[in-house]
């Protein structure tokens, strides 16, 4: 996802606004590596390259402070259908944070919002997202913005799948993380979504720090708060920080990691320029793969042209540029972890 | 120091910009921990409190992801003086960049520069420093500008201890970073210099890898480069990204950490909002510390109103904020390492 106003989103589906309360188990991951794999080109291609880069002695053999690996989000990590998590959670916000804006009652596009009509919110216009997003992600501390995404985290269902958002990540991709972190590599999330909302299930749900999470920015300041008894804040200003999306990504893996991955997931042409910085740069074997979702039953099939997640140009150059497709459909023994 | 128009210099020494080729040996350091610490208030502080955190059953037991230490850089990992070792380098590549810009001959400041006369450049006002920084640190990638910090560590010496830059870091310091990291520590560069400057050497010298560095930065923008054959580059804009000096340190670890540090090391004022940041938060034991300029036989004395490395307020705040002062004449056995 992006937070330049470029998103056009197609809704389909709309009952997780106000979603009932929810267990929350930690998504289960199989011991055996890549367990939930099935033989075939792409698992190969990962073995085959883990293999070859970390084997001593090998001519492509590299040292363990330079195995990054870097994963896109959403439609790569966990589903992006029917629209962004980020998103669903943005105009959940709304509904939470009405009680301070009365005006919200009779303002467009709150008021439809919070009549539970998203379609009419919408007739705004593609910035109408961008502004919900600032809205209900802004004007606030990064400590009180974390506790609002994980009370909805902890009671939202996904609309289809009926469980938490967290639970509708993907168990191969699980697999990958772990497999790779057993063999000496950092694996980072670099996403179109806002560091500060992924920061908060990231460690708990893929094994991923704080620091290792790269996404879009909010400008922040810093506020001494002497007398509160909560201590300094980071307080999220309106202004958008960073764009971490398309060209964004390559600049965000700088700015973070100051050096080219060695390996690039990505799902859609928001990550072509990621894979093409990754797998571009000389000195060193580098790979990338894109999850292709190809499985309307147990997940989504769109690629081409989709509102959400585009794979357009990525897959024009897949097979010049050695990308790795990954089959959702025929490479995956499982999609979601099992309940 | 700081990108922003704020830093007066006051010039004593100036032979250090067409610098004699250098013997490059690493820095050596002691086996035995914290070896280069005099008993003290100080190591005891530090020794006593990463005991307490990693003691596991301790009421103030943090889990080792929690644990992280942050390191100012100019005068707290290595000498500041005679002026910042980053703008020692920036004058030394108006030379070095000067056959491309014959217009330099015969403009001010470069002229000046270029004919060796640094006070006469400085004439022109503070805002020669930025224009120095900016015109030898962008218009060019990210690789580019290493190789020349590369070249300029290779063979610059420090104009007093006639030794590589490199080698003017803090025996004591090599030696908390490694003690923390020995004990489950992440350790993190948090510096007003550049994070492109610093990244070039950190590795090597700190032990501190790209992804740990935090510092100012210029805007870039990534170019595919399809037809270049040193693959797909990312160029520094003379833009101003993040000034990350006083309020702008907790926003650089924020952005880039995503939760407050469990220990912090600064040595001017520009690191009062880091220490605030890291020792008011609350929720677990923290613990700020101040390394004191104090020995101007083995370094240098200087502390209230130096023109570099100034330390007033964060001096009158330390005893009610129950930051640990380090004093480098009493505290430390050997200030830079054994030759």
């Amino acid at each position: 996802m992006s937070l330049r106003p470029s998103i056009l989103i197609v809704f389909t589906a709309i009952p997780l606004l106000f979603a009932a309360p929810a267990a929350k188990p930690a998504p289960c991951r199989a011991t055996a590596p890549l367990a939930s794999w099935n033989d075939g080109t792409a698992k190969k291609a990962l073995v085959d390259y883990v293999a070859k880069v970390t084997t001593k002695g090998s001519p492509d053999y590299v040292p363990p402070a330079e195995r990054i690996a870097v994963f896109d989000n959403d439609g790569t990590l966990w589903t992006e259908q029917p629209l962004y998590f980020q998103i669903a959670f943005a105009f959940h916000q709304v509904g939470v944070l009405a009680p301070r804006h009365p005006e919200w009652q009779t303002t467009e596009p709150y008021a439809s919002i919070l009549r539970g009509d998203i379609k009419a919110a919408l007739d705004g216009g593609e910035s109408i997202i961008n502004e919900i997003v600032t809205v209900t992600h802004t004007g606030m501390t990064t400590g009180e913005f974390a506790a609002h995404v994980q009370a909805w985290l902890d009671t939202a269902r996904h609309p289809r799948f009926n469980r938490p958002y967290t639970e509708c990540v993907y168990q191969p991709m699980l697999e990958v993380l772990r497999y790779l972190r057993d063999h000496g590599f950092k694996t980072f999330i670099v996403s179109g979504g806002t560091a500060d909302f992924i920061r908060v299930f990231a460690e708990r749900v893929y094994g991923i720090p704080p620091e290792q999470v790269i996404g879009a920015t909010f400008a922040t300041r810093y506020e001494p708060r002497p007398g509160g008894n909560g201590g300094p804040a980071i307080v999220i200003t309106p202004r958008l920080g960073h764009d971490n999306d398309k060209a964004g990504k390559p600049v965000g893996i700088h700015a973070q990691i100051g050096r080219p991955p060695l390996l690039a997931f990505g799902n859609s042409d928001g990550d072509y320029q990621m894979l093409e910085y990754t797998t571009g740069t000389p000195g060193r074997p580098r790979l990338g793969f894109i999850v292709r979702h190809t499985d309307a039953d147990r997940e989504y099939a769109y690629d081409r042209g989709s509102p959400i997640g585009a794979l357009d140009k990525a897959l024009d150059h897949a097979a010049s540029k050695n990308w790795i497709l990954i089959d959702m459909k025929t490479d995956w023994k499982t999609v979601h972890p099992e309940p």
